[in-house]
């Protein structure tokens, strides 16, 4: 039998899992009316939403496929006509799984909280197995979307767009959803209950709904496009890898090594394999039924992790006849854990970097904001020292072809750490529900246990997508390395023998080194602006609504909680566009200005700060919620002290920094990256 | 006559200069006998910081002294005793300029509050020259320095331990003062005005003179030693790069251009050149009669700029025999100015960036806090792109030679610039004695005026620096690379013909970009903790004197000044060892464990965040102090307002990033790079 019907049956075997769990999901009772009404109005918000996003995305599309279709008949482009197809189908199965993953959460929030009355282990099965179907449909459609665009195309640069497509789709859930999301939890906390004084997720806030889309919107859809960029990313990276290898090229520096055909297909065999780990962790906390929520999900994303190690060393041995491929995958997944771990250290209300914030803030707001920047600057030592080990010892073993293995090791547990990442949001809205149906006190505490468990679980997810979005966009920098020099070659710019001088002492690549470093700086200010203007509206129309409806004076008047979903939609969406421009284009004109070696610094440049910005955003914010809440729990002073005043400055800060500015920039690296493999023909071809 | 002759008489004009200045300003009055006390207690202050941290310095210098001694020892690593000699006077030169430096501003700071009584001009006039004196002796002994170095020696690489003495100084200065001058800052500040309600530069505040002490340490002698090291880096740089050429080796990728004998003494004949037109705008200031301080000043910036380009222009074509050069070093002298600007824009409390800071006052210190970090951010745009274009520009005429003399064409007005950098905290310490000593509200108004247009200046004064260690340190990282294949063709590491692999596909630079490019975060986490640490100190100890002392009961009780400035002293010193090891052990550590080219991604990737990172503390820091300013001059709702309240907030957080963080790390990217050039050889030798 030919190996790689694996691929397929891998892929499918995941769809079938997403839909058995959707259904055993959907079978649970959806709690009385008033949850029924409540889990409605999140799903009908999140849908419009994604609605309104769609139309955006359809018209931007419509004109990328247009172009990539025209750049083809640019004499001398190279670029096939099989890169708009590629382009059309990666967006459409990276909305096919957001469309898939906001459905299954938003209807399994109240079956969550429903769940949670007869037994904890209940609320986290369901919880877990919609997270699941998120996980499962990203890992699946990845894997049968690469593998049918290469057997119909049999051309690793078409697939390109397939990763271009994805990451369109990432750049909009990202940035859009960031903004929705934040603006949505700033002008409810602001206006209720700072102003008003009415306690979190109290349904006479108007804004309370929106706040609970938000939850979705940026981390169910956000997180999942972001991942299943990262996914087919790091696969199309090493089989670009593996074909220019075994078409012989003479490349700069290092020649890259050759492990033969079975290369090719491997990182989807890999992913394949990584599929059926995965379903077995699964299996663990939806078919568990212990108290230990935190264990559950530990113990599944072990498992899966011991089961691909285990695994992946045999395949590997079996499709490449030897073993180094499979060290640089482990490398990846290590170094994986490892970040997560990392971010769970510097965020975590119960280790010392957070609780030294919640200290700091004896001495006022300033000192918070202060330590806060510390804590966030120190924390990229490790992620960043576990990425360059990961890819010096995965280079080591097996060239630029094992930078991008390692990025697929990383990734190969997606199925299951996804579903862990998107649990958190479910259970965020259990509780939320819970909460405004007035379930009592029992239910409510349950919700608030597989909440807490949530927050972690997100930094981690937090971590590991910031780490897998640096090692992806090192594989895709590679990649682009090699293509460049072919594409050179072939078109007669290099001689054969001749390399591509991607050198220091190449000016042009130094300035792009300059300018890729601060593009994530630039785009961090535009984010951060973005959010800051989206909340203001929010917090106008909560006021007005308060004001105007006499919301806090009786219990019969309704907020309409629709206007405020449309006002975040629609500022999110018009807050977007400049940002993501900034992305797709920066790198097209920067490649016709400073040439393939202006466009390689910059891709170098935007990777490194890039990685380090978002790091250190998401690990500040992080830290100052959680300062907060380690003085919310009674710590100097407690709730309403000057001290607790203080960290609630620092978290209002953090906020846009880790659910806005540090997740967009994951895409901004990986983005660049795709975009600049992408026209990468057309630059070499107009640029000379 | 030989040209190069002109080197050591526009030293030794310079000299004269500041001897000169020196000496018109102490004949001047100092005031009545409070004034004297006050400007006394400064003088004795600033002495005893200077004093501990020779104590400290002096055992660092003697380390390092032996260290590179006994490296000349190392068969194979080509490292010449010579290089000691060399160190030892580059510290010595740095620390001689800043005593003077100190000296003088600490005398006149009492001349100029006197010297008002007649005219704003005359006061101008004192500060201003007291600042030139600083501004002369830097580029005179930066100029003679190198040239007897160079007479004697006739080795570049040997000069490299000059810059290397410079770089260890200016760390020392620029770290430890900037801790000094913050910690004394806040402590004054938060203690005296916040919690004791009186005002600032009142003379019941024990740590008001460690207050005014701090601002001779961060601006002059921080400062000064900062631009010592940029100006003789530059120059360094561009010689060794000349010696390279003229020895015609085969470099990489871009061979360099070669300009002839000329070449090596150009860049010292252009710094010649320099300081005459400097001298030239200095005069403008000094002899100036007009009340229009802030134009005064730019005139004498505009016209030293106007006659080095067109004396710099003639001077070019008699010692090159070509324009080329010329071209490099204007570009250069533009790019400086640019950035000097920007960062007047972005900070300025008339512009927009600052006002909307203020405005964002309105929602409180959170949005205060993000507004300033997204104008930050934004301002990394210009300073980065006018750096690429004077490099790209400067390399399109002369190749890795033009892009070294454009950092000297930047930094060939130091004479007058740095005098207007360090006119600065005598007009701030001027206003702060006629307020202590209570000389009368139409005194105070003026030095007011002298005092406002000194926050102008420091701030453009701070872009100009941040700017020429960037383009300083692209100068010293070409020099790197030319000198590593150099060396590795010498020792036979590389074949003629062979290049240095100095390329992004080597994974060793890879890692080298990101660790560089962690490094300044790690190095900022640091010196913002360390301010946090010795504030603590601080205000620990002014809380007890007005406890103890009974400072606010009566007149009659005296605070004990001596030991706030003691406190900072030994806070300062203490707290800046970690990060100076930092950075100084680095880069020959990774250098010893990812080679050469390791370390090359190491440099580019430090310079590329330190700049960005400089850039965005600096402005950041310089905007919320403006928006504050904004706000206390009447607008939304004044001082006392909820609105000012949060923009003083904001300042804090502000006051140790523009003032400690940003400057030490245009510091940390020069001493990297020098440091490497220093230990190239030891790395080569050891490292294989």
């Amino acid at each position: 039998m030919d190996v790689s019907l694996f691929i397929p049956i891998s892929g499918i075997f995941a769809l079938l899992s997403a839909i058995f769990l959707f259904y055993s999901v959907k079978k649970q009772s959806a709690g009385n009316q008033k949850m029924q009404e409540l889990s409605d109005s999140i799903r009908k918000g999140a849908m419009a939403f994604l609605k309104s996003e769609y139309k955006i995305l359809i018209i931007f599309v419509i004109i990328v496929t247009l172009l990539l279709y025209l750049a083809s008949f640019i004499e001398g482009s190279q670029m096939e006509w099989g890169l708009s197809v590629s382009f059309v189908a990666g967006a459409l199965f990276s909305a096919i799984t957001g469309n898939i993953g906001m459905r299954t959460a938003t209807m399994a929030n109240s079956r969550t909280a429903e769940g949670t009355k007869k037994h904890l282990s209940k609320g986290l099965s369901i919880a877990f197995s919609s997270g699941a179907v998120m996980g499962m449909s990203v890992v699946g459609l990845g894997v049968l979307g690469v593998f049918i665009l290469y057997t119909i195309f049999n051309d690793t640069s078409i697939l390109f767009g397939f990763g271009f497509g994805a990451s369109s789709i990432a750049l909009f859930a990202r940035v859009g959803g960031g903004i929705y999301t934040k603006s949505a939890d700033v002008g409810a906390d602001l206006v209720g209950k700072v102003e008003a004084g009415i306690p979190e997720d109290d349904p006479r806030n108007p804004a309370v709904i929106a706040d609970q889309v938000g939850d979705n919107v940026g981390d169910v859809a956000g997180m999942g496009a972001d991942l299943f960029e990262s996914y087919v990313d790091s696969i199309i990276a090493t089989m670009a890898l593996a074909v220019i290898a075994l078409a012989g090229s003479s490349m700069t520096g290092f020649s890259p090594v050759n492990f033969g055909e079975g290369a090719i297909y491997f990182p989807l065999i890999i992913a394949g394999m990584g599929i059926f780990s995965s379903i077995i962790g699964t299996m663990i906390v939806v078919f568990g039924k212990g108290k230990n929520v935190y264990g559950a999900l530990r113990n599944s994303l072990f498992v899966s992790t011991g089961l691909t190690a285990f695994f992946g060393a045999i395949i590997t041995y079996y499709v490449i006849g030897r073993f180094e491929p499979f060290y640089a995958m482990f490398g990846g997944l290590i170094a994986g854990i490892v970040i997560g771990l990392s971010t769970e250290y510097y965020t975590s209300e119960k280790r010392k970097p957070s609780q030294k914030i919640a200290e700091s803030s004896k001495t006022g707001p300033a000192t918070v904001i202060i330590q806060g920047l510390m804590t966030g600057m120190m924390s990229t030592i490790i992620p960043i020292v576990a990425v360059v080990i990961a890819m010096l010892f995965a280079h080591y073993f097996a060239g630029f072809y094992g930078v991008a293995i390692s990025a697929v090791g990383m990734l190969s547990i997606l199925g299951v750490s996804l579903a862990t990442d998107c649990y958190g949001p479910v259970a965020d809205n259990a509780q939320g529900i819970s909460e405004m149906a007035g379930m009592g006190s029992e239910i409510r505490e349950r919700t608030e246990k597989l909440d807490a468990v949530g927050n972690t679980t997100a930094a981690m997810g937090k971590g590991f997508a910031i780490g897998s979005a640096a090692i992806t966009s090192l594989a895709l920098i590679f990649t682009y390395i090699v293509t460049a020099e072919r594409l050179m070659l072939d078109a007669g710019i290099l001689l054969e023998g001749e390399i591509l001088e991607l050198s220091l002492s190449n000016p042009y690549l130094v300035s792009g080194i300059f300018i890729g470093a601060m593009l994530p700086f630039v785009f961090t200010a535009l984010t951060l602006g973005a959010v800051g203007r989206a909340a203001y509206a929010m917090v106008e129309e909560v006021r007005y609504q308060f004001k105007e409806f006499n919301l806090l004076k009786s219990d019969k008047n309704k907020p309409d909680y629709a206007r405020c979903v449309k006002i975040s939609t629609n500022q999110a969406l018009k807050e977007m566009i400049l940002p993501s421009l900034l992305a797709v284009i920066s790198p097209v004109i920067v490649g016709l200005i400073l040439g393939p070696e202006g466009l390689g610094g910059l891709l170098i440049g935007s990777i490194a700060t890039g990685f380090l910005l978002a790091v250190f955003l998401a690990n500040s914010g992080g830290a100052w919620d959680n300062a907060k809440k380690y003085i919310e729990s009674g710590n100097f002073g407690g709730k309403g002290s000057e001290a607790h005043k203080a960290t609630v400055i620092g978290d209002t800060v953090g906020d846009p920094c880790k659910d806005t500015s540090g997740p967009s920039l994951n895409i901004l690296i990986k983005l660049m990256s795709i975009v600049s493999l992408v026209f990468l023909p057309l630059i070499i071809a107009l640029g000379l």
